[in-house]
């Protein structure tokens, strides 16, 4: 099967950041996403916390170049001031050309 | 420790197909799968929009050739009639001859 | 945007084993994890069978080495015992110096 090489991103944050979240990937260029209920631990200065309420795992399928945007943005507007993990992985996805 | 190469393949879809997926995954030689609940936005002719209902993302870890055939069915029998989305990621997995 | 390399381990088990998992994980070295509810089926002395309760989707982001040290832990003292996957992917991590 053809296939098309995308970016598979995957956001974990507080759900209190959803709505903003998927306002900001839209207007970066995303054009969906997938959202699952999570939750966790992670670090706060130095120690390991239980997060405070329930996170969102937000998975995204984009391009190497919207990733790249999304995760300037991440940098820039979220991570002084919220506990947010963002990664990417390679994904080969079938009818891809619908993500870019 | 010893791993296997296989791919992981997700699929996302309406969670009204979740028993077909099932019988058509393990049908085509999956030997397991994993499911969660998710919800999320998409393109559907053009324009994103808030899925209707529940959704779930499947997870196999299957060989490459099975992943091909689960890709195939879901080319030719789904995509037409439901939004689907499905990709492929490489995984390295423990105990993966279980998989085979 | 400058990512760190890591490995993403997914770990499925069933929920019983959360509380272990995590500690255990934790002893071995992980900064953080997350977790979401999931169902399925997988391989029981060569049969496929609905796996009793309710299991857990475990992602923890790790360098090699501690991913290697969760992975032999999970060979010695899990997978006899319980039906547990656990499988490994590249991931490229934003902020990622926090996990290691």
């Amino acid at each position: 099967m053809k296939t098309v090489s995308l970016k598979l991103l995957t956001i974990i944050a507080d759900e209190a950041l959803q709505r903003r979240l998927v306002e900001d990937v839209k207007k970066l260029g995303a054009k969906g996403y997938t959202i699952e209920k999570a939750f966790g631990e992670g670090e706060h200065g130095g120690r390991v916390s239980q997060w405070e309420g329930e996170n969102i795992r937000m998975e995204l399928l984009v391009s190497k170049e919207v990733a790249e945007k999304i995760l300037e943005k991440l940098a820039r507007d979220y991570f002084e001031k919220f506990s947010v993990i963002a990664y990417l992985c390679d994904a080969e996805v079938l009818r891809g050309g619908k993500f870019l």
